[in-house]
């Protein structure tokens, strides 16, 4: 599509599609951003959905590592963050000074992936061979969490990543609160999709006759024995907070104090 | 901006950035889609990026799963994969039916996000509080691998996620392949940016003298023992393949055939 004074974009024209503009130096592709949110409906193996918010929530609350992506001068860009669902919000931080954590702040359309990688499915052929997995992706924009409820959704956080450590620490102080962001994302009836594959492959008869092994080697991620610091007296003893953290993953925030 | 015949749009204009044309229904948000790859410098806690290719390499080839950020329709979305590297590629596979795939085979941009959480980093306080991790994201676009090359590539990925499996299977067939779309992404010189923490928390003198305890606990992703299928004869001895796949998850592909 040429722009022009001849050819001026009409609003039929662009949504929700890419175009590409040509001037002097060549082609250039725009896209229309909307604050529509994608489908929520898996589009492959669809009888993997699941659309109940206890499993969702049962995945949420297993690990702490989200991949949030967003759009930053028209490429699509992912980091890794640390997360908690705290009730029926997807809950964020970060310095104040970080460009992405800014960008979100603003109001920037996000998609947060979560996925638990639960084992890997050995079937008898490579094509039937996968994960079992549960994945989730919910989408929006986060809201900043206003000043005077961070120090609690902070606190969250900490607990979530490492239940009842805030009660064995200070208070966090004026400046640190300062320079921490901290951002939430509603999970709502419809911005979110969970997608599981569990069960046992599905091999075709003549390859179950075939004689091959199937079945599926569990995948699990587990806290691991703590290493003190070596500027930390040996005297101290390990809290409570760090001995609890044994056996598999685990990420519960706490209620908002 | 208003788009008409009198403000028609300039390269100027909207390059590398968001605009906002005007219809007679409402504002419209653009947002010029670039070739140029965004930046590979980290931002924030700049003393953690890494820039050696063995430390890109050790991370990629010690997890399976990508998170794969694109825009679809002026939204972004993510979706988790297996993938492995294979030399200097990232490779993925699909089905020829995944929109999300298609998308990439027709050359749309990405973002892969690909992070290990290594422990919880315990300070002696909230705030200095954080994670162990080695996280990389590579960008660019991804081709599509040649029909003469798909099972050479399909073969990779299955032997990186079950070492030595392919030789224990029969072929893939025909209609295997025509249903299997593979993608690989180069690992260049420039389009990736790695970050790792790893370390001791880094507290405060006071926060030291405090007493508090500190360190780190460690978290390790571990294969478990193998369930074998319901359907699969008990008779069938546990395969070389599936007995190699004991302890820390990995993810080391084999050179192409």
């Amino acid at each position: 599509m040429r722009i022009s004074r001849r050819h001026p974009i009409s609003l039929r024209a662009v949504d929700g599609r890419e175009i590409v503009v040509h001037n002097r130096v060549g082609p250039v592709k725009l896209v229309v951003v909307t604050t529509e949110r994608p489908s929520t409906r898996v589009s492959r193996l669809r009888e993997k959905q699941r659309t109940d918010r206890a499993g969702l929530d049962d995945l949420l609350d297993s690990t702490p590592l989200a991949t949030v992506a967003l759009i930053r001068d028209g490429h699509p860009v992912a980091f890794p963050t640390g997360f908690a669902r705290v009730g029926d919000e997807l809950v964020i931080h970060g310095s104040t000074g970080s460009p992405w954590m800014r960008a979100l702040g603003a109001g920037a359309q996000a998609a947060v992936s979560v996925t638990a990688l639960d084992g890997v499915m050995v079937a008898r052929s490579g094509f039937e061979s996968s994960f079992h997995y549960r994945s989730a992706t919910l989408f929006g924009a986060f809201n900043v969490v206003p000043d005077a409820e961070k120090n609690r959704y902070l606190e969250a956080l900490t607990d979530a990543f490492i239940p009842g450590r805030v009660a064995e620490l200070r208070s966090s102080t004026t400046r640190e609160l300062a320079a921490s962001l901290a951002l939430r994302l509603p999970i709502g009836a419809d911005n979110w999709s969970l997608k599981v594959s569990a069960g046992w492959p599905e091999d075709a008869e003549s390859d179950v006759a075939g004689g091959a092994w199937a079945g599926v080697v569990p995948l699990t991620v587990s806290y691991g024995t703590p290493q003190r610091a070596p500027d930390c007296d040996p005297a101290i003893p390990v809290p409570a907070s760090v001995q609890g953290m044994a056996g598999p993953l685990r990420n519960v925030a706490p209620p908002l104090r």
